[in-house]
């Protein structure tokens, strides 16, 4: 059983996975199904009709919109979000640079009902990425430290592959391997992994710290088109004046 | 906890949710985590390598692929995982006039290990189209017979609407609530739904026969770009000669 993998959520967690696909940006919903407070992660600017219209016919009340990091590939939805739904509260790590109703920490828990997210900084693509954990060490949402079978780039954005090394190793893989991990992209169309089989397989994860640096260092990945507008707009949850 | 969903299957049921953008496709993974036993659900043939690959990484035995109709929008990757899978089996319903080593009708069992799938025949996108459900009434794959708040277009393959809102609402919304919906394909990022969503809010789905029958009858889609290959490839497993 050890790379079991139901995408199995615990007791009374009502989850939706959704996808913007110009970004290829996975959006989380998680609710308590007894007080149906919500928590979105990582909403997309693009997608935010489509989430709203869900979180209503859902019965849902959305207390906060969290990113993972101040995202280089897509606006985030936070900012839309806010003018729409009264008392939600935008979310983001304290380390990110980003403006947001709520400024995240290690440790610190994003609570809905009886359910909580714990954050675990986990920077190296960004100074502010965090991963988000549920209370049984079920699930983690790794924004783009660690992706399916691969991580973030660490090549702009204060990226520092040693340290994203580190993230990973010493707060991801610590997780239990049947921890589900969903990330902030794939572009490949898998879905969901877990800590047990990214540790096996990943083929940078798995390698040494130097030669994960080698492999890092020698992507020469071009610049992602919208980073001069995403960013910017990203450092104030998307929209201005909000 | 009507609209209730974790993304959950039964005990020792392991599962992988895949998606290929091209066509928008999700392939389904299940297996019994003792066993190994598994079964693949539409697989498409861009992305077998993948498939082939997480199932090696996983260490399953794969004892059946199986499609949930003769799909006009791509070619299927049965055949030529057949060729790279000693005793794998292709499987289709009797009715989509299609070879494979399984013919399937109405309550038979697709069995992997200790789990099965159960077929519902589901006619009307076209007259082989098969909803697969397990055992426990928990997931629902339902081919292109049912979409996230839509259904498969009736206008060619044998379509017929007034078939496909009987076999919907006989076959499937009869599912209990909270069972899991798996369509084949999506084209907004939603990944799951569930019967009790699908009963409350499709579009279509909810409106009188007649209704129903009047939106098919105009929507004015243009014809699959790939359906003069797709669908002569896919009467034969993907693949002529296997
Ligand atoms: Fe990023
Ligand atoms: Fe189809």
């Amino acid at each position: 059983r050890r790379y079991s993998t139901g995408t199995r959520l615990s007791d009374g967690l009502l989850f939706r996975q959704l996808f913007e696909s110009e970004s290829s940006t996975y959006t989380y919903l998680l609710a308590d199904a007894v007080s149906k407070d919500a928590v979105l992660i990582d909403p997309v600017l693009e997608t935010v009709d489509r989430d709203l219209k869900l979180i209503e016919e859902l019965g849902l009340r959305l207390k906060t919109a969290v990113n993972t990091h101040c995202h280089a590939d897509h606006v985030t939805g936070t900012g839309l979000m806010k003018t729409r739904l009264a008392g939600l509260k935008s979310a983001i790590s304290k380390s990110s640079g980003a403006a947001a109703d709520v400024l995240l920490s290690e440790g610190d828990r994003i609570t809905f009902g009886n359910h909580y997210l714990t954050v675990r900084e986990t920077p190296g693509h960004t100074d502010g990425c965090v991963t988000l954990v549920t209370q049984d060490e079920g699930v983690a949402f790794t924004g783009d430290a660690l992706l399916i079978r691969g991580c973030g780039r660490t090549d702009f954005q204060q990226g520092c592959s040693k340290r994203l090394y580190a993230s990973i190793q010493q707060k991801i893989f610590t997780l239990p391997d049947r921890c589900l991990v969903y990330p902030a992209h794939d572009y490949l169309g898998q879905t969901v992994s877990t800590v047990g089989e990214e540790r096996a397989f990943n083929p940078r994860l798995t390698k040494s710290l130097e030669d994960f640096v080698a492999i890092m260092n020698n992507l020469n990945l071009p610049k992602p088109s919208k980073i001069d507008i995403s960013v910017p707009a990203n450092l104030v949850c998307g929209v201005h004046h909000v």
